[in-house]
């Protein structure tokens, strides 16, 4: 199928939230032994999954983060901290377990895949990952448009594939051949309350976060926000790695040039995309229609992510209602995009690392929003007396 | 002893955080492979906990959430949506597991530890609670001290005590007799740098949350704050449990009347606390102040804790360091209250139930800054290249 088409299926197949599951958690949760709403954004968050989920008892299985990597021929205009190299050997470290997505996703017992979508080096085929490579890097954007539109497309189908995959099986690279829960899975997903066993017990993924490795990808995000919103350049560029004074003024210029070489259509999103964005953040843009698509919630990351979000919900506004936005980055241009999405983040820990290390630290609350909606004792269960009707706020 | 004296020497007993272990734990981010500092406040967590424990490589093991329960006798002016009844009948809630503290602490791992400092009910003694009532409820503090200075003073110290017994052996009613960890337990926090075994394998709790449960109890907490601050009462005081704006304008109004009724004296924080206060507010900054002399990280929940970490951090400066702050409440006097000690909470969940409901929350973000630092790879394990010298920021 032409990958194009992949998208726009992809994005036919997303339909709104459960209303009738989310009334059930909003119901419950006012009937639970605590003041109406006194658990805030916890609650909207059960509340949500539940919508997402089509229970109005949602629960939370196998998770995953994705991570897609690749490269960005805009290094050589020198715009990061750090060599393009480091891109594969990061790679090197989150499979063996070294990195900080490795460790955090650990504690949130959440899987890790690494996609392969374009980075600059060859990895044994053995390596366990998905190996999608579309090109070895893009070109240079300050010079002509970093890709194709069809290699756009096909960036943003990858990641629907990868979306799929980790739905059905979780697994890098089809290991567990035969097991085939993904229907099984979907079926539980949408029982209504209370009604299937719990997700958990299926080995695909019920809940998908967003990650993200590429030298070079906040200089791409920020040129697809400043497309996409129209914004000056400088007011969505940050400091990326970490980068000096100087070196961001020249990132900004480069942001500049590259946006008036390649005059990307703001309602094309897939030409935003190719004209300066990256294959990682195209397959990123596709993990979260395709993670949607199969009604999971999706946990999105920081800056990259969030550029990656916005392409996804121009091309299909009914994505929006699925993103779990997990916390708000030190990048400027963050909080622009949170904005235009209208999603207030869970955490605020000034992070600005990428990888889905934000994703993976915030899957904890959603384990917390649904143990307290499942496991809560109700006013009548508790014998605890309700409030006095004349002093509460209508 | 006179509790007095107790509140003096523990104050006395905690010292200022382990510089050597925290500037350990900050060169080991320094060679972690991610950009420095990329990981934000959670690295500052994991420097703060190393900083209090004495470990470069600090770790995490037993935890305990300590709710100090007690009632209002200013409930009778009308200021609460809930009839004082409910604080009894939430402790049994929290006995059997139904609360929202039950369940999120249940999620961090955590033990509830529940303290009766002086709630209007008999409970059994056989009811797994600490017993130590110092009253049934507080007098009307519209109409004089809510208690005496002697009772205000044997709250901190019922508090201290509570934090004392929970790095013991963590349970409540002194069950486990013959578990005599306290020591060793002490030992390995002040190893040094990953010298000892993992904190884990005692019994005695390494790290302490602090939670409240007490109908009327944010009046007392509005009322503590304006003293210590002089901040007007309207500016620190809030909805509640979810009180209309009629039961608010009587809520401020009872406020500024215990105020001037009863004159507490700002620098003088068991004055304050006996005048305006509340038995578990008192206890509460004892667990503070015994948590820290006991050098555990001190998690304070929203706030009411926030009121007590006032009070503890009023009679010794120096706990101010032991202290993690979970959460930013809706209660516009927590951000006073935040504002004066210096804290940026973790989390921003818009909460304002209490219980300690926040700091269990927040524990998962402890054992991800201690994960982090413990278990990711360094540039020179992972052979990942570090930075261009010449782009980063100083």
């Amino acid at each position: 199928m032409r990958p194009e088409t992949i998208i726009e299926q992809t994005g036919d197949a997303i339909g709104p939230l459960d209303v009738q599951a989310a009334a059930g958690a909003r119901a419950r949760h006012a009937r639970l032994t605590k003041p109406p709403g006194s658990l805030g954004r916890l609650e909207e968050l059960g509340i949500r999954l539940a919508g997402i989920t089509g229970a109005a008892l949602p629960s939370i299985g196998r998770r995953v983060v994705i991570v897609c990597a690749a490269d960005h021929g805009v290094t050589v205009e020198g715009v990061s901290a750090y060599p393009a190299a480091v891109t594969a050997q990061m790679i090197y470290n989150f499979v063996r377990g070294g990195a900080a997505i490795s460790v955090l996703a650990r504690r949130a017992r959440a899987r890790v895949l690494i996609a392969d979508l374009g980075v600059n080096h060859d990895f044994p085929a053995e390596l366990p990952i998905v190996h999608t490579k579309l090109g070895r890097g893009t070109a240079n954007m300050a010079q002509g448009p970093a890709m194709s539109r069809p290699d756009a497309a096909r960036a943003v189908a990858a990641g629907i594939r990868l979306a799929h995959r980790a739905a059905r099986d979780g697994l890098p690279g089809g290991r567990r051949a035969g097991v085939r829960a993904g229907v099984a899975r979907d079926t539980t997903l949408n029982a209504g309350a209370g009604a299937g066993p719990r997700a958990g017990r299926s080995t695909g993924c019920t809940v998908v976060g967003t990650g993200d490795m590429g030298i070079g990808n906040t200089t791409a995000a920020s040129a697809i926000v400043a497309a996409l919103s129209g914004a000056p350049a400088r007011d969505v560029t940050g400091r990326g790695t970490g980068i000096d004074r100087p070196t961001w003024e020249r990132k900004v210029a480069v942001i500049e040039r590259a946006l008036t070489v390649n005059r990307p259509d703001p309602v094309d999103p897939l030409d935003v995309l190719g004209k300066v964005g990256g294959y990682e953040i195209g397959a990123i843009a596709g993990v979260i229609l395709g993670g949607a698509a199969r009604r999971r919630p999706v946990v999105i990351d920081g800056f990259i992510s969030g550029a990656a979000a916005l392409l996804a919900v121009t091309l299909c506004p009914a994505v929006r209602e699925y993103l779990i936005p997990a916390h708000a980055s030190v990048e400027i241009g963050h909080r622009l995009v949170l904005e235009r999405l209208k999603l207030v983040p869970l955490l605020s820990l000034d992070l600005r690392l990428g990888e889905g290390t934000g994703a993976a630290m915030a899957m904890h609350l959603l384990d917390d929003a649904v143990a307290v909606l499942r496991d809560m004792a109700t006013f009548g269960e508790a014998g605890v007396a309700g409030p006095l009707p004349a002093a509460v706020a209508p």
